[in-house]
Parts: C-alpha cells; sequence; structure tokens
C-alpha cells in the first residue's frame, strides 16, 4: 500500500511490534516492500538481532526499528522512506509544516537528523546501534524524524495510523513545495495542529482510506496472492473488503455479508 | 469519473439535490467517492438528516452539501475536494484566475473561506449548520469557493456542469501555477471569461467530455459493475458509445437497452 | 497517438489533407481524439464546409483546419491542442526556444496569436472564418502558433512529421520550464536548430518513434479495434507493427515477414 | 528496465561489451530500448562496425558505445540518454551533485560535454568517431557525462551497476531541482560521496533493486516474451524471479525451488 501510494520504491521498510510480545518486532528480510510475501517476514528482539538465525539477506539498517520500539513503548509500526515528495525538504533543510488538515497527522514539527553531526561521513546507512540510538532520540517524541540527505523515518500508535501519517505527510509536503512556489506558505495554528492531527487514526477516516488505498492496489495487481484470489471470485465491490476480511479473528470465517456488517459498525 | 481525473482521493464527497424534490438531496454514505456503489446513496432533507435513519455510517461534513442546496435554489449539485492541483492556493492564499477559456468555468473569481475567522481553531472539518451556513454565505453567488488550509467546494446548475467545473478549475490551477513559475499569469478578461464561462455546460462539449471521460474510466477499470458488463459485450468501441447513443432519438429501446435509456434519461 | 503522449485530451482535433484532393482535407465529427473510430471521419472543403451533409456533430473550431490548408500548400497535417507543457508559456507570454536537439523541430521560434488583439473579447474557440484566417496569417511560414491564454496549432508536411513536432515541442516546453527553475535556459544556435530541425521527419527516426508510440498505445489498450485484433495475434512484438501494417494497400494480405522487411526499407 | 523506469524513452540506447571479447560490444539495431528483442542485438567492433553486414538499420551514434569502451577498459556497460529528469541541468548548465545517498552513484561530479565548442553547429547527434572521441575524453575517469542540449551517458563496470546509477542519478537530479525551489541545495560532503557511491552495486542492493524494477516492468507488460511465459505460470511472485532465472546457465533446468535459493545466496 505504501509503495502503490508513492511513499516506499525499492527502498525503505516497514515493520509492526510483535502483537503479544512487545519485547520483538516483525520486519521482513531485505527485499522491497512492494514485493515482499507472507513467508518473508522475520521476528526481531529490541536490539535486532533475529530470533531464528535466518538463511537469507536481513536489512542493515534495522536497528532503525529496534532502537525506535525500545525507545518510544507507545509506538507499535515503523516506516523507514525516501519518499520523493519529503526528499527535497531533507536536501533543502527546510521544516515540513502542516498546511492542510490532514497533513496535521505529522505532529507541529518534525526534527531534522543529521548523521555526519555525530558520526562524520559515513555512507548515510543507519546500521549501528549507537546510529538508530542517535535517531530515536532526535525522533524524542514526535511523529517522524526528517534524516538530513537521506529520508525519513514514520511512527504511529498503530499500523493503520503510521500508514495514513505517512501518506499524509507526503501529501503535505508536496502542498508545501509548491505553495512555497506561490510565495507564501500558511500553516496551520497550534490549536488547529493539535485537533487536526488525530483526523487520521479517527475509525470513519480510516474505514474510508484502508478502503480506497486498498482497491487502488488491488487495481495496481499489488495484492497478495490469497486476498486477489477472493477479490477475483467478487468483482470490484470485493476489492474494499480485504482489510476488513482480515480482521476478522483467524479461524471465525464469516459469510460475506457479515464481513460486511462488522466492518460497517467500526 | 472526478476520482479518476484527479479531483477526489480517498476524500471528498458528490451530492445532488433529489430530481423530483428540492427539498432533499442525494449523497452517499461514508465512503471514498471512487468506491461507492449505488446501494451507497442516501436521501437527506435539507438540514442534512438522513430520510431514513441509516445504519451506515454518514459523511461528518454533510452540511457543506445542506446548507448550500438551502442557500442556493439554482444548484443542483455540489463537489467538496481536496485536490492536489487547487490545494497549493488554498494554503499560499493566492486567487485563482481563469487563465484559460475551459478555466473561466470558475468564473471571475472564487471567495476564500477561512474557518478560523469565525469559528477559531478547529480541526477544519465543516461539520456545524452553523459552519455550513457560513462556507454557503462565503460561496454567495459564485461558482466555486475556496476553503483556507483544507480545499475547495465547487457546484453547478447540473451534475455534467459540475464535474467539468471542478476538473477544468483543476487544470487551470495548473497551468496557473506554472505559468507563475515562468514569471507572469496573464488572465482572460472578464468580458471572455463571461464569454467563455459557459462553454463547459454547452451540449457539443459535454458531449464530448463526459465520453472521454467514461473511456478514460472504462479503461482505469472504474465504471460500476452494470455498465462494465455492458462495456465487456462490445469492447473498446463500447466505451465510447453511450455518449453518441444519446444522442439516438428515444424511442428506440430494447431489453440492454433499457437499462441504458434510464442512465442516458439523466 | 497524440492523446496518449500527453499532447491532446477531451479536446483538440487533427486533420489530414486529402491525400487525392488537395483542396479537401479529412478530419473527424465533433468527438475527443483519443476516442474517434474509422467511420467518423469525414471530408471538408478548404471552407470547411462538409462535402456530405452530416447527421453528427462537427467541431466548431475546424477553419482553424481549412484557413492552414489554404495558406499552406506545403502542409498536409495540423494539429490544435491545449497541452498542458504548452498552456504555461501561452499564459505567461514567454516564447518557447528550442532546448534540445527535438526541441528544434518546432523551428527557431513559434509566433504568438491573440485573438482579442483583432476580435477583442470573444470565448476564444475560432469559429469564424476571419479568425481562422487570422490564425493562420500569424502562422505563416512557421511550423507552429502559439495562441494566447488557448493553446496551439502545430503543422507538418507530412502525419509523421506533425505528430512528432508536436510531442517533442511538448517535450521542449517541459524541459524549458524546469530550466527556467534552474535559473537560465541555454537554447540551441540558429544554426544548430536549422540542423537539428530535420531529424524529427528523418524515417530512420520516425520508424523508431512511430513503432515506439504505437507499442505504448497498444498497451494502454488505445489501438482501433482491428489493428488490436491483429495485435493480439501476435503478442507483444506485434505492437510495433500495426503501423506498417495500416499502411500496406487493402487486400493484399502478406505474411509477417514480408510485412516486416517493408518497414525496414522504410 | 530504464525504459520502464522513466530514464529512456523512444531514444536512447544501452550497450554491453562483449563477455568474452573486449575488443567487441553489443548493441540493438536501430530501435527503441523498450521494444528491442533478444535477435536485435548485434555484435560491433570498438571502431563501431558492426562485425556481420546487417540488413538492418544500425543507430547513427553507436560512436558513443565503442569510443567509451576503447578509453575506458573498466566500463562494461553503457547508456546513453536524454531523461526528462537530467535535461533541465543539461540545458541551464547547473550540476548535478549528490543530494541523498542513492544519488552518490553518479560520483562528486559529472562533467559537461558541450558539441558545438570542437565541432561547431551540428545536429548535435554524436555520429564522427572524432565526437565520439572528444565524448570519452570529456567523461574521463567519471561515471557520467552531461552533453550540453542534448542528454547524458550514464557507464559502469556492470550492466546492473550502470542501470541502478543511471536510475539513481535521474532520482537525484529531480530532488535536486526541486530542493533548488525550495532555495538550498546541501550535498553530500565528498567523504559521503564516497562511501555511499558504491551502495548502489552492493549485492544486497542490486538483488533488491533488480527484483523491484523487475516486477514493475512485469505489471507494466514489458517483460520479453519468453520469461513472460514463464511469469504466467507462477503469478505475481513470479514476477520477482525472472531476472533469477536468466541467470541460471541455460540448460540447466532448476526446479522452482532451486532457482529461490540460487538467489538468496547472491
Amino acid at each position: 500500500m505504501l509503495t502503490n501510494e508513492g511513499v516506499l520504491d525499492a527502498f525503505g521498510h516497514v515493520s509492526m511490534r510483535h502483537p503479544h510480545d512487545p519485547g520483538r518486532y516483525l520486519l521482513s528480510r531485505s527485499r522491497s516492500p512492494g514485493v515482499i510475501e507472507p513467508d518473508d517476514i522475520l521476528e526481531f528482539t529490541l536490539d535486532s538481532e533475529p530470533v531464528v538465525p535466518p538463511n537469507v539477506q536481513i536489512y542493515a539498517e534495522r536497528v532503525i526499528h529496534g532502537c525506535i520500539y525500545e525507545a518510544r513503548p507507545d509506538v507499535t509500526a515503523v516506516v523507514h522512506h525516501h519518499a520523493p515528495a519529503v526528499m527535497p525538504f531533507c536536501i533543502a533543510g527546510i521544516p515540513i509544516v502542516p498546511v492542510f488538515h490532514l497533513g496535521a497527522a505529522g505532529g507541529e514539527t518534525q526534527p531534522f537528523w543529521n548523521q555526519r553531526d555525530e558520526f562524520g561521513d559515513t555512507n548515510l546507512l543507519v546500521v549501528k546501534p549507537e546510529e538508530g540510538r542517535s535517531l530515536a532520540r532526535a525522533l524524542g517524541s514526535h511523529n517522524a524524524v526528517l534524516m538530513v540527505n537521506h529520508g525519513a523515518t514514520v511512527v504511529g500508535g498503530d499500523l493503520r495510523e503510521m500508514v495514513s501519517r505517512a501518506i499524509f505527510m507526503c501529501q503535505n509536503a508536496d502542498y508545501q513545495l509548491r505553495a512555497h512556489m506561490l510565495g507564501k506558505v500558511a500553516s496551520l495554528t497550534p490549536g488547529e495542529t493539535k485537533l487536526a492531527g488525530v483526523i487520521n487514526a479517527m475509525p470513519t477516516v480510516t474505514n474510508r482510506t484502508w478502503e480506497y488505498w486498498t482497491q487502488r492496489l488491488a487495481r495496481a495487481g499489488g495484492l497478495p496472492p490469497a486476498v486477489t484470489k477472493t477479490a477475483k471470485a467478487r468483482p470490484r465491490a470485493a476489492s474494499a473488503k480485504p482489510a476488513a476480511a482480515r480482521k476478522t479473528p483467524a479461524g471465525k470465517a464469516k459469510s460475506q455479508k457479515a464481513g460486511r456488517k462488522s466492518r460497517r459498525s467500526r
């Protein structure tokens, strides 16, 4: 979904804190996010060691995830990306400010982190534990951190909040750049930012965004095979259902109608 | 169609005044416009209360529609959107001016409405009746209103006029931004704007635009299932026919064509 | 092809001088260029009257074509368009200059024509014969004319020259705009423009462009039905052949190999 | 792949030094790179003469390749392109500087070459041996050379390094342009550029990029027929495998599982 919406490309990675063990997190093997499959997901401890020794390549930058889960108990989902929309800001050193209500998802400000300040010349990859901890310190209690000449890392209280936050931050950055070209950037007030900052995580909103982004992903041919099979059996309308279906407790197979109802009652 | 042409995305909503009862309007349940289906359409009174108590989520911002239908008897179609093309203008506070003949569909000027002026810090969603009425007052007798740090609301005398107006306003905004980057923006004269302002609603023009945007929607896989079924039976050429078909003298309707007719009579 | 490459959209029209009668030209009925079919092509005299009274809507702006064919015996193909790439220049009044070798196809300069100068406030459509003649005078012996707040009209000695000229002019305008944003636009010298100006019409070049743009059109589902049927029978490689195939005299069915050879010998 | 990622279009060409004879190189017949097929590949000596007299059209600009292979024994892959992302820099004369870690693939600087300086007014095509040698001299020991008002030529130690370098240079140019619009362009330090400059050729990285770009190509319908056939037999997941499959020595058909393992061990 994040690949399809232009946040991720060949690079970047998405993780989740383990739903049953807050001392572990889930991250795929080293592979572009848009092509990973269920079997690619591996389990890591918070010091970013794989729980089971893998026979596959793993991401060099996984300390980004481990160090943030360690520092931020409230965070359950993390994405690190090089989205084209935020890169100009990471290069120009211009802060991204909330310029529309959904952009408030990023918070009032996103701090910059310059790897060079603490570690001198590197290849800019965040691979050492101390680099990961430094990045987590820069993130602090914010929703995202901009990495100079590199990209961004965005966190969320749950997966959907993080996903929509990352997408809205990109839209916000794009609109801000073009408003800048018109000569003036008016941002939300701190009060508006606070009030609007939670819209993206409201169930009435995530119901809409998740269904819409799922449909776009389905049309682009990007749904995982299992979901695609289901989707083909129920053309078009089906494209909106997988998200709800996945939330249904395992083993409790429901009729299509029931699944629909449960979605509405969210 | 508005989603496929880049006006709407996960958000925004489209309504129509009820064709038989000017005191009511039609709006879908809370869902991204690109995925709504016929069953999603609900009926509302002009004070934005659902005529039948719904068992589905409804849009929080429906007062935008009710208040405009109340204030503007000439309006029969409304879209509220956050199109990327207009957002920079809503952020920079720079007026959109007609820069090409089709852009004149927006009229000579579109007023700005800043929710903050009257309501202080909000989450920027237009949910209270008094917010809706304030927006309708700002719209006045114009064709559209720009909402600061939020988006735009566009109206039309009929559905097709509103759709093409919304699309052409986005094209106009995009061209204006890039002319601005070249250093100079020359707009139409008031006389030209008046004369060109009606082009987008001329039948010879809407025949062309409606057929073209329908074909693009069909190729993107976005036609509703019923229409898609018909389209598949007549590959390619089919996508282009509805518009022409509509010109065919009525009375030659047949079984399949009956369904078509109902669409035609809109 | 011009629609698929971003030159045309719902609007714009393409004509050819009649291959056997230079006093007539071929233009489709009033329909978006991307959806026209062979049966839509009508024949007009140079004063833009239909040779056979049509029972379909015809373009209001057909005088653009008739007046240019009248004034320019060397021209056998004309396109009028509102391409997003050239619109900012038509609005800012900044001349398009050749900034890369293929952009030289537009010539050293393209004059501006402002309908307002001679005809005052209009809806900017070119519908009267005197408006068409005024535009043709502004075009003079150039390859294209930029229409203020409206679009452009591009001509060619043959259809392929006109098509590639229109496409390269758009690429040139896009690159020029972005070089302008970098702060400096260096154009070709007059000598380079003259030497490079004919590249787009060289057979070795049109062979390549025509095959490539045809393949892109095929992948986008935009080939006419007859050609698509052929293309499906010969997957992928076939996508490049329709253009050549269409040139084969009707009734002279050739083997695939023969068709291939004939293309190479162009 | 380079066409699908926006580096090549109707024009540009890709060559490889002959794997068994460093005195020869492989280049397709004159055809858009996105449509070439295995049979189109021809063999040339380093003075750009075809080894076997061809009965097809060959690229006029092949001296670009021959002269670079002659001057640079370390180079085994060359692409010449007119990518939209680099064109504004070739027109404005503004150097591309590394603005993110992957952009360091281009090296600290890419020299400009202006054909006009040595050869006066030409049509800007590089066709004479002395033009090719002049370009190769300008390239020197760099990774790429920017050709004024024309395009760029990018080299690599192997095919994958060249492909990712060309793609990352385009991303870098795009980000740099937009950072420029924000008012400031901060580049990597020389030390960072050196350290990050090799990331794009690291096996852990090329595994990811090659799989991802292959999948995108597959979805766009651009894989060669043989590979497509295989891909269709193994939906979705398969899209990532052709690259690995192609590396498998001919005649050694392996099970799907085996193919997978071999990819991991890279």
